[in-house]
């Protein structure tokens, strides 16, 4: 598709680079943007480029923050002895938002892949055991996605962990039936898995 | 969704304005952001405020355009006398794209609507019949959509040029059985027209 403004053709280009946005799409958001009052474009131009100049990761947790040291690690209200390990920012937004934790993050930044290349030397692993020989930590949550790799990675970690002479709890996430879905959907292993695990019944839940 | 970094949340928030992109979007394309050299983010964001900011409307006919006179009306190898009124822009890129039309536009920026409250006053009408007061105009062709609304427009522009002296021909897009679609599909009214204007066969097409 050719633009009689290049103008338009710039901003079509940019938008189209995103993932998921083809062209007419592109085309969309940008004669929308022309409907705009010219603040509102300006506020989402600086928005963007602020963003990319600005950011930084955590020195404490490597999670994506404004400052040097970001919001949850800096929150003297959240338990610092309490240490979820994660892969990255998307899962401590997805466990921010069950707004049910209240310890801190590491975020390791992936998980330990060979097929990928990905070795632990990559990750904040080494980062991680610096973090526990000068801070005091009472507790490790093992918050990795159940695939191959991230059982890898905690096997690793944890080995690693037992290695060492400290007396940190090692958690994972309970494991199961996930909740509203239909029994005839589960698959065999976790299902499996489940019935081995069963626990006594709390009327609570 | 609440977001560790203000600098993210903002983002996402200026992102999920944008029309047919919601929460989870926005955050993908932060996130996409993120990944990108800091050039290519600046480049993005330049892209988009001098868009709002340059862009204006060419005062020949009406387009988006990025100078006072569009390229296409700046452009003399295009027939000056041959005015092909449309709707909006996306109509022009629409023509434009068939690489079929050497003429220029008349771009109304709308069509007659009484139900919306857009009466002729509020299109480019009057600033039509100046531009054909001082320029010498061959034909004009009626590109509006065949809706009620579309025709009401072309029906009131008709009028007002067969009430002034001229000899502007006025044509229409040809009206028939779309190419490609199969028969079985086409709308009644479309099939009965097109069977009473049928044409010569030309082996040609």
């Amino acid at each position: 598709m050719e633009f009689p403004s290049k103008l338009i053709g710039n901003a079509v280009e940019e938008f189209s680079r995103l993932p998921g946005i083809g062209k007419k799409t592109a085309l969309r958001l940008t004669l929308h943007l022309l409907k705009l009052p010219v603040e509102d474009v300006q506020h989402f131009g600086l928005a963007i480029t602020t963003l990319r100049e600005k950011i930084q990761y955590c020195k404490t947790c490597f999670n994506i923050s404004d400052d040097e040291i970001c919001s949850i690690c800096a929150n003297k209200s959240r338990k610092q002895d309490l240490v979820c390990i994660v892969e990255s920012m998307r899962d401590v937004l997805a466990i921010e938002n069950t707004q049910n934790y209240n310890g801190v993050y590491h975020v390791l930044g992936g998980v330990i892949s060979p097929l990928e290349g990905i070795g632990p030397e990559k990750l904040k692993i080494d980062a991680l055991f610096e973090r526990i020989k000068t801070t005091e930590i009472n507790e490790i949550i093992m918050a990795l996605s159940p695939t191959m790799e991230g059982d890898t990675t905690v096997f690793y970690i944890t080995k690693k962990l037992n290695e060492s002479p400290n007396d940190i709890k090692i958690t994972t996430l309970a494991r199961g039936v996930a909740f509203g879905g239909e029994l005839q959907y589960v698959d065999e292993v976790t299902l499996s898995r489940a019935l081995v695990m069963r626990r006594p019944y709390e009327s609570s839940i």
